[in-house]
């Protein structure tokens, strides 16, 4: 089994962190790839910033269809940007990171919170709880306000904004378990987990299981309905390679 | 007052219809500009398509800040393509076709059902619906089952099939008011309601009015919160030239 | 164009104050012209002050009907006393202040707060929250704990303890915008606005824009349906004015 | 225990319907009396209607409350007008016949339909639904289309078209009971629930019962909060009355 | 009439306080009988506790119903475990007491709070409020972290504790009234009501009436569709007994 | 990793099919084993006999408990008896198949609907669906109206039955997968979904690999809050053996 991490912002060293971190926990016969696009934002951090990494997430699914061999797509970033648009372009399962989060965090307590980077990036994650269902689920969202390049750059004080903030959630919030919120946090899930005491939910880690609990029950995106693959059609300018796109057969 | 309307796919003849329309009943202080992507699908019907395009409305946004006279901008497809990315780019105001329909409908009517293009697409305006939270006035999504481009290509075939699914939904849905769920009906508004009976609400028509009244009462696009400019970033490849933005002064 | 202001209490200096916020922003082509009932409460800060002025707007709109001339109305109460009622009586659209205020604030920020006079006041605009389908999109209700007419009495008092209210909401509430809960602020909005920082939405000025957009737009208050005109019928007693109502016919 | 049915339209004939409905289920104990308010809708069949009648609910409050000896109210009409308002104007109980049957069907079943008189009325019960809470409760809002009075003065025809549309709810909604959705259906409870076999909740009954209940328990409308009597205050013209309300002293 | 009170636990104390704080509100005409099953636990205080306890309120229902005389049941602890089975068992009413606080709050108050005993159980009101439809109705829920049979055996501090946290909710909640959240406070609701001042809903007595109410009204738990008597069938070991229930006919 | 599947109803042929479909989808390294209770229903059909199920569900996870060896749980009804209690008895995650088949049906489509067996059941997914957070997801809930022990007894019709309305599921309905609302269909999937052309998913297998995930991510059902191990008491009579759980130690 293929799984193919998709890394939606351009930072390599990210990527590795995240590529890493679900190595680390892939079942023996599960294959690992990682990529970011070619084009878009260092890091995402608005909306801006995840429309345009959208995009980027789709030409890596096309990439990956092309190659052939993947079961499942991970997109790996908290706002799960392009994550319809992705399911459309193949039959293989996608997983958003922040869609797992959720759902594993629901499977192991009543409510949780969601500790995040920057506070404007919140109602992304608000959002998203509405669209999938989770909303009553999740008691609050929590900001570190840290931009999501220091947990490359400023580990240390990264690591102990995040402990800080979660202690806060543990602390306060009534709940049972806490959503870390970004993919760039997927390293420090045990050592968080370690000093707040609670279980502690990581997206990359949790979708890497979804995609391979998904492919392994023989379930792909439906093509049936709204999820189909896009009515071919001419694109312009420099989305052009994206006319008239034929897409592999089923599988 | 100068208002942009920004029509997210490439099809300059749909570009003109809109136009054309919104002139039709914009206040006489007000101009009407309208342009559409470099780079994109000419018409959107898909998840994927609305990734596409949400980069295009980013950067017709872009690229209207740097004109520096536009007061607001109306961002002309049904899915309201990457609403809140152009409306951090932005201190004017930037409004969807789809709440703009959705907010006049409220006003007229208790209930309303939409009549929309293709069925596949009813996902996206049901999310919106929820987002926005509209949902319980929304008694059905209905499609006429007509691609887009039929809307130019085929005129009045299309208009007999969408004014069929109205009767239908006056008839069926106990509603006071329909719909109609793409940008490209704009310029049938009075005929189809002509022959419906009921009122129509069109998604261009109104974003250009809640646009002239924004500007109207000088409230811009909140700059305090999770709408204020993205941070300046470094982007790679094709979307390079959205690094480090320069956005304009505060007017 | 001719919009008709309805003030539901009967205090005429709050019909002037709103008079003279609605002319300063409405557009050259508008006449705006204001009135307040003939009977009912001097302020309205109960469900019970709701209740009997919304009388005093049915009966202004069947009045503004007899005149003939009248475009759409404006219901300046942020409680929308006799909202749907008033739309049943005349095929001109009617908009009431609290949804004015609501519908614009979505559009300019992702979730706002609401500062009104008395905090027992609260419950109503949280009623029309859930009715209109906004709860999501507010963060707060706050109070300035000031009897309405204090607005007019004690206005320096009173715009000091709205402005701290408003510091609040700004400071705790993660919000991008506020509304303002009461007609009688609706003088009031710049210099609150330029205290705080935020943009600030107030709704008699929300509720004549989006009238002179409707109007604009051609739509009107559907008659099919359940805001069809009431069935004719006796009336008795004090009301036996409002028997058999002949109504005007379509316009 | 005294109990005041307020009919909040004029028909003396309904009044009477009502009373006896709820003398044939009261307590021993219970003394029952019914009025009208002496201005007022014949039938109530609109939101003008509604509007209207809320403050003949009110007047009829104020007049028991005088009397000094009545200590729970009934607002007998399904769409509950002025509740809000009465529950202010007294610390008795005030019980809506909506709300009444809406409790009682979910205690004895998970799901039911409404079956009312006109198709127009259906948004007010929808709306009340919203607010009680009990929308995923009701599967769907029936109507017989019978004008309110044609229950007193067609009353076999009504009937047939009442049991009529309470089968076909049976039939096809998935439901465990009816909510009968006008309070002219008083006395119908029995023969219509004959006919059709399930469970059939009648407002009346289930709101006297209701009163009973909170009289029994020793429990008031709370004047703690947003139902805290009016602020006394000047209220002009015909309203002239309810000026400066010296409302009885706490029990 | 006969009214079966089910303490869901085993402890025999406390059935008596609820068959105490019951026949004190009861009519005159209704006979009060109380019980706790054979075996089960001695408090509530997780679902494990809820869900054994289910199986000995079922047990007791159909004790009851092969003693052939009780017109309606009451199950006496706030999760209301069991309820829907034990609808399933008997035409009779089955009220919850957690339910029929929150129906009675929400008849004399806007918004409430619960004070329960432990803040586990928090969520299985949560949960409650979900299913009925009450949510939006209830401001907090708040938990004076006493276990249950404190309420026996430390009376005095257990009164305390109640008291404290319904004086921080009277204060900070923005409430009308306050529900008890647990079976065990039946003995406590006036002294409570008494030092806190507001109104305090306890769902003992609340269940009582409207159990009373319900068997004054002729209704009963529907045997049409979901809530029908079981599909009789084998049950085996020590719930053989259950096996092809021959439950009573129709009364 | 060995996964413990327990069948909550007492049918051993029931059993061994749940075992052989979760056997051929299980991990490699995945033991599987599974279990019915001593004591229930032969078949769960009604809120009474989820009741007595989840007994027996909570005391085979205390036997796995005492085995030691047992890494997670799956709970193989679709009602989800008795989850929450399940999981205060252990730190290994339990996993019910409505809530996995919901999940991973939400990963694979927009929307889905749901066949069961009896139309009965179909409130206890409803209620499911609205504490999960997947009521919108759902469009609409089918039954095949068959026993569930058809499904061991007359095999072919059954399945006939709900090939055909799954048929219909998906040609009405609007949906992009189907999510089969029996444990005792999980022998069944493949051929149904070959039948239908649909992506269906079935909840023994999901769980499984819901199971499977959580112990792969090391975690672990949250003792922190709401799901902590219950309070160690007395129960009485044939439920003694549950006093005083000793409960095994962290692992």
């Amino acid at each position: 089994m293929h799984i193919r991490l998709i890394n939606p912002n351009t930072t390599a060293a990210m990527t590795a962190t995240i590529r890493q971190a679900a190595e680390q926990l892939a079942a023996p016969s599960t294959t690992v790839s990682a990529t970011q696009p070619d084009a878009g934002p260092v890091s995402i951090e608005s909306h801006f910033d995840e429309a345009v990494s959208a995009v980027g997430v789709a030409e890596e699914v096309l990439k990956g269809e092309r190659e052939g061999n993947i079961d499942a797509y991970v997109v790996a970033c908290f706002g799960d940007p392009g994550l319809l648009a992705a399911r459309e372009l193949t039959r293989a399962p996608v997983i958003g990171i922040a869609e797992a989060a959720f759902h594993m965090a629901t499977l192991i307590s009543t409510r949780f919170s969601i500790v995040t980077t920057l506070g404007r990036t919140g109602i992304i994650a608000e959002h998203l709880l509405e669209q999938y269902g989770f909303s009553h689920h999740c008691r609050r969202i929590r900001a570190a306000e840290i931009p999501v390049l220091d947990l490359e750059d400023h580990p240390d004080a990264a690591f102990s904004r995040i402990v800080q903030e979660c202690c806060r959630a543990r602390d306060e919030d009534g709940i049972g378990a806490i959503v870390l919120g970004c993919g760039g946090m997927a390293n420090l899930t045990h050592a968080i987990s370690h000093e707040v005491g609670l279980p502690v939910v990581e997206g990359v880690s949790a979708a890497l299981k979804l995609a391979e609990s998904l492919v392994g029950l023989g379930l792909h995106t439906s093509k049936f309905g709204d999820l189909d693959y896009p009515r071919p059609k001419p694109y312009t300018g420099k989305f052009a390679d994206f006319s008239n796109l034929t897409l592999p057969p089923t599988r």
